[in-house]
């Protein structure tokens, strides 16, 4: 209720500060017999994990998880499965000058109203480092889709700031710095970089995710409709400001003769739906689109107010993305995989038993 | 769990088809000792009727709500609120011809493979016609944060398919068929629908709804984001196929040091950030903007299967909103009112003795 | 979150007070295909239904219930099932002399200070007259229950006041007015109700139920044990006041030797445990006993206190049961379904697929 | 949903199993800006510890606290404080006789069909070990409770096995081992362990708990009754077969002219109710019966079977309690704790603005 769970019968419940001891999760629901251990989840945590390129935070977190429970010989048991993730370089002083002022985009302000008080060391509960269990927790689920309905997951970056990035191929993904599915524009994406942060500023981004194999059935009629559900996981991410399903905002121009996807025996014609018709999943590729705003901590100077609401200049240093947008990528993923397996769960309560005769259609028809 | 509840404190559950005997639903969690009657109802959902312009279906539905529960002399008395909309014009035999087959871009194929059977009559559960009782329960949200918190909503359309609709002014509102803020496109609003009614063509929508005067602090900092409910209430609007808050995708090519909204003892500079900060409220303006498909059902034909997975021709008579947007701004507002009550009584369960010396700015210096 | 939910995946949210208009209750989450009609409910209700005989209220209430949603050609389609019941014998004016004051052992107190304010007629929302929609609730979550799972409910008066009714067979439940299992007491079990009436007080009751054919594997390890959320529904029954399983209290003077039931190959030797271990069903049969209060409104005068906390004496007049546990029994066996179908589909959520080659054990082996 | 959380609006999620590396809970929805630390835990966990005395297990656990989040200088931040309790005395060899069998009594035939595989180790996931981060969380409900309310929690042993306990003085329950409120029976009591440690045998305890000072109000009406939810709680510790509110069985022979609780300006006259009266609180003493099962695990032979369904025979050796109920109070008070502060912020939530000008009563008028 408090809002550090995401999920109703896999649910993620998470815990932790950017500078306390410790960040982790409890998963509750997992379904019991699946293999899993630590090198099922730290590959997806090293795809997110701080440091990597000059284009992130420095911040150097090794993020090494540890499974506190809920596997037995190498096999989930269908109870609670804590994660746990110490933080190592926590470096309270670079925060200090924060906590008496708040910083224009940030959550400073808003924490401070609804709690009265707040944790300044890096963003406390607000940190984009809260973004580590998600994953781990993704990469769980994941596992789970992939073995029991061959699901599998990907995303990259659509756009960098003012720059579109053209669609390549998504075996692009792994071999840059912003997780783009492009190798001409690479070198552009760096300079931009390069320049906004010699500027002291900061830029947005746009990530796309989808999910291939996601049978038709899974999502609920009315308010839990699946694609709802995704676009909740996907505004709780940190900076994000809007989310769009398939042909999203373009669809508003589209006469329904075009919108519309055709069936046909070989499949669907098109996929302007993203693969949800009436918040229930068709067959289709799932398709999500993400805008995520710039990062608020930057060195130029703004205007603002201290705790006595007088005038304020207000820098800020210290270590932060200039973008928090390039490590999306796996918690975007990450997000999609939550969302799709508690729907897997719920499809399977309530129509665990219905058997069709018509034919599931192919996703696509070319 | 299956989708027919919106809320966690202020629980909307809703019941009814299209064309079965009635509609509606039942609100729990509603604070004790408020006035409420039927007049606090009626006319929000007699702005969302059909049949009131050539514009939309001219199915004839009083949606004549009634009051079960809840009420006691007058007051509310802090359980649960029942309403029922009796269903008055229901034609099932013009919906006959679809039962056998599935309408591109229609729910039928998943409802088919989620649940093996559905009610075709008049698209069923999935029917718009679904939002009336959410406009009726919103109605007793807006009452509770109007008298509570002095908090108001609005909204309008921002774009009638390829139409981009200038903002003149809120007072416009109510006076067209639209709900447009302005005057000077209406003709040009009329001759696109009266064009696309001619070619059995539907057409997309924008809308735009904000709330004024939420005070900051509401909404919860990670999973339950104010700005992740609002994504969730409205994506589980038929459909919407993107939310943006504030900024939305536009903030992508913004630089920080613009997005981000500086403050000064006069108030915000500017709101980019749509009135949410890290998941919780500024006191800014609260922001939504909504992409709106083209309606699925038009007089076009259009190839599909049957339910042997047969290919087939589908063209759909009856009566059929030609811009389901044209209707939405009602219940676009319904559902800002929803998450936002929700999150006002959440907030005083946690933080209901916080006591801030730092005073709430101004929603704007302007 | 407000109390008028119970269940998570197999939800039932009541409404109505004893004088309004109407009562009933949503039903989100029940599989689809299943045949339902008016016929599966209306016996249930029957059996509840006040005035049908002189042991209890003789208020007329045809309570005959409509189905307002949910079901297409006779078959659930996996939306919310409402279900309406109109009140028709309403008379506010018996009472108007309860408005001022509060009732000892009544809900008038508690009501007034939770709320502020409340329904005075007939008990308002605290009436015995909301357990209709749970008994019209519980068939469909029963029909559920056996054509699944085999799974069958019974139940029955095992003390009525001071007397102990002997279990003779539960044959004879459905021909005396006590729902006893007994022929040899009901004489004696009519003259104390006769001289309870006579004296113008009232008696308490325990009441067994049991569920037979749960297979094992139902409920969950910890806070959600199936013996746990029984405990639940059931002290939430009007009155009750205490819950047992199995043993119950007996269990405290059991040595571990005795009370822990040996299993062998032919089944259990014996049922100390009440088919539930660990929180988790055993396939054997599942037992609960409760124990209802007296009636609290007496014609015997009493001390209390009105709005102003000034001394009153109050006797109560009016149409009441003077024993509500003499109708509980269809109400409990109502409660128990709809536990036992929730934690169904909890237990296909997530175990859905778990195969075990170790076999079940028949519930006993005598 | 899968049962490890306790709560609505202060969750408590648990996790870990007996030999695990940790077991630890999250608590979210603590409300802000209370003090705390692990000075506050502590104690709590130190009286339910194992291996205090020689009536209990001799398994050696510190069981100290650590807290890894919602905590900032000092005070709770109102974001999800996790507790971490690292296991130091696992000895799993002493459980490797039971993989493959079942004990009776035990939950290993229920996991065993609910999972399909188990932590055999110390009872795994059902072990009394995880009662204990919920004693952790209760110390933090508690202190809320205290400070804000003046709610005070305390408790004690009535039976153990066949002895009634004497209440003599709630002073004397710190005194000795067992949490008995008396001073006289101690050493029968400790011979009645003795004699069935020498026998291997095991023994049953009834424990009451009660809270004072709890304002009238709190609780739901219907499904979630204060007294529903303590009995759903107290049902979920481990060995629980019952439970009672106020007289509890005692009810039922009880006429309504007896049992009723008069009013007076001066206070209730009797407690029958067990302070909840239509399932709120009355500000009477909260009262609160439970019966606690003898342990299963004995050291006397018994039938049972294995995974292939043939017969053997089971004796438990290994370090056990012989009488879980003698480490339940402080558990029972910790849930009691748990549930009411549950409600408290519930109430705020919906009521936190009701005011009533009818005094409240004090809790008796003794």
């Amino acid at each position: 209720m408090s809002g550090s769970t995401l999920g109703h019968l896999f649910r993620v419940t998470t815990f932790g500060e950017s500078h306390g001891p410790a960040i982790g999760c409890v998963i509750d629901g997992c379904p019991p017999g699946m293999p899993l251990s630590v090198e099922d989840i730290q590959p997806e945590l090293d795809r997110r994990r701080p440091g990597t390129s000059r284009h992130v935070t420095q911040r150097q977190e090794a993020d090494q998880v540890e499974i506190l429970s809920g596997i037995y010989e190498g096999l989930t048991t269908g109870t609670p499965i804590a994660l746990l993730i110490r933080n190592t370089d926590q470096r309270s002083k670079d925060y200090g000058n924060i906590v008496q002022t708040f910083r224009p985009g940030h959550a400073d302000y808003t924490y401070h109203h609804k709690y009265g008080l707040r944790d300044p060391r890096g963003g406390g509960r607000s940190s984009a480092r809260l973004t580590a269990p998600v994953v781990a927790a993704g990469a769980v689920a994941r596992k789970w889709l992939a073995q029991h309905h061959g699901v599998s997951l990907r995303g990259g970056m659509a756009a960098l700031g003012p720059i579109d990035i053209a669609f390549e191929g998504w075996e692009h993904v792994p071999h840059n710095p912003f997780f783009a599915p492009n190798t001409s524009q690479i070198e552009a994406l760096e300079a931009h970089m390069d320049a906004l942060r010699k500027a002291g500023d900061s830029c947005g981004a746009r990530i796309v995710v989808e999910a291939q194999g996601v049978p038709p059935g899974w999502g609920e009629p009315l308010f839990d409709k699946l694609d709802a559900d995704i676009a909740h996981a996907m505004m709780g991410l940190n900076a994000v400001k809007g989310v769009e399903i398939g042909a999203g905002f373009a669809c508003v121009a589209q006469p329904g003769s075009v919108h519309g996807d055709e069936l046909t025996p070989r499949g669907f014609l098109s996929n302007h739906a993203g693969g949800v018709l009436g918040g229930i999943s068709s067959g289709q590729d799932l398709r999500v689109s993400l805008a995520i705003k710039p990062t608020s901590s930057i060195r130029i100077p703004r205007q603002s107010i201290d705790l006595d609401g007088q005038p304020v200049t207000v820098e800020t240093f210290g270590r932060h993305d200039p973008c928090v947008g390039i490590r999306a990528t796996p918690i975007a993923e990450a997000l999609l995989a939550l969302v799709l397996i508690d729907h897997a769960l719920r499809h399977r309560a309530q129509c665990g038993d219905v058997r069709v005769t018509t034919p599931a259609l192919p996703a696509s028809a070319g």
